[in-house]
């Protein structure tokens, strides 16, 4: 799985990535990771990106020349046979007079819907990102990272290059270089082959939409508190079956919107129906 | 405002933090920010702070006493002079006899719900994180953040010493290092005197739970698009309308379940109702 990040801060995203599961993945050639830097493709002496918003404001906005340029880079990289034509003659018109991209109309580009390769922004004004897009972006094999700084990105660039737009959840952050990074580490636990067989994914929280149980580990006591006798038991139905239920109960006592996604056998119905009579 | 991490990751956490507004924030003196390594209190010559699952499963757990003795470590640094005498105590049995402190009882510790102090565990089981959460936690003068990894941590260690459970959303990941970065970005820019007067946080969104409207600069023309013109008219009124019902037009397009909760003027329901009418 190909990874593109298209960002002004190249060194905090490849010294993130090469940390933890993402570095072990790298080494396994199992996921490959590209680091853009957008100000490579500032259009002016001072390498500036950004401009005042017109209509007035607080903040920078992100110009869209360095940005498009930086996207079709990106692009560039997955390019098929069939499109190469395009894009070389695109690169020949560049070449010519980089300044003409602004007012000629006819300029081909790549842009979005590009076969094979999905380019996200990252934006508060996106859809949601959660454990269920997780899985749908693991089924792709190059994606791209747009990653805004400021006020945000000038909105004709997006339109011609974005493909998806993905929030990290309800709140503002300075940048989209931790959302990226948040979603290339979630994507990426779900390829085949990068966590080891003995960290599968399948039991953790979401999946099933139930929270996880709780863990312990040695010593047998810690300042009083002795690891649950179940636990100890060697019984393995016995186990699962309080573990099932201590996932229930962490979902009932603190997500309960995620409960009715939950699918119930029998004897989970049963659980909850009590514990639901002991709250009453 | 006071941040420490307890991690397993502490360059990572580090280079995060330094670059971007966090940087700026700590040398304004504005944010503090201390890392801990969790494995500095690792109880064995190894360094190892993992260890298998009681009851089985995949992934190992991280142990109790070291994550105990982090976040002890981390407590102590805001402990108030009334604390200090408990502290002192502790520190001078814990030096007696390090080991002790699996079966002793008696061993006096600071623990949650400390004055002045919120330790939050990042946790996909936790309350999810969102703009009001921030506003809170910009609230507080010391916060510490506990990253997991590997399947989790001891739930003992956890009953002691977690004020606060946060989720960033309903997803997995390696661990609790880029949560928390992201929620220390999103709370340090709630710090005021973090964002630049010009970089006012008041116009983004989730602020009165509307998303961002479209933004421009220059050039006034980009590859055949034009800049809307009544960002170009200097006609202060009509630019925040226009604004306004972008915002509005997109929280109704990608984000209907916010608009239960945006506060809406006369001529707000009137686009609003226009819009819907339009749409059927």
């Amino acid at each position: 799985m190909n990874f593109v990040v298209l960002t002004l801060f190249k060194d905090m995203v490849e010294n993130i990535m090469n940390t933890s599961i993402m570095g072990r993945a790298m080494e396994k050639g199992l996921i490959n990771l590209d680091v853009i830097d957008i100000r490579e493709y500032a259009c002016n002496k001072h390498n500036r990106v950004d401009d005042y918003p017109y209509g007035g404001g607080a903040g920078m906005v992100m110009q869209a020349e360095p940005v498009f340029k930086a996207c079709e880079a990106a692009r560039t990289k997955f390019i098929s046979n069939d499109e190469q034509l395009t894009h070389d003659d695109r690169e020949k018109q560049e070449d010519t007079d980089t300044a003409s991209v602004n007012n000629d109309n006819a300029v081909r580009f790549i842009g979005k819907n590009q076969p094979g390769v999905k380019l996200i922004y990252l934006s508060p004004t996106g859809r949601t990102f959660n454990q269920e897009v997780a899985r749908e972006l693991a089924k792709e094999e190059n994606l791209i990272f747009l990653c805004g700084h400021y006020e945000g990105i000038d909105e004709r660039v997006l339109e011609m290059e974005v493909d998806d737009y993905i929030s990290l959840g309800d709140f503002v952050l300075t940048g989209g270089e931790l959302p990226a990074a948040c979603i290339m580490d979630a994507v990426s636990r779900l390829v085949p082959g990068v966590l080891n067989n003995d960290e599968s994914a399948s039991d953790e929280s979401f999946e099933g939409n139930t929270l996880e149980y709780p863990q312990y580990t040695r010593p047998e006591e810690f300042m009083g508190k002795r690891v649950p006798d179940v636990l100890l038991s060697g019984h393995h139905a016995n186990i699962a079956r309080w573990r099932r239920e201590q996932s229930l109960l962490r979902t009932m006592e603190r997500r309960p919107d995620l409960m009715s996604r939950v699918e119930l056998d029998k004897k989970d119905v049963e659980f909850v129906n009590r514990k639901n009579r002991e709250n009453k």
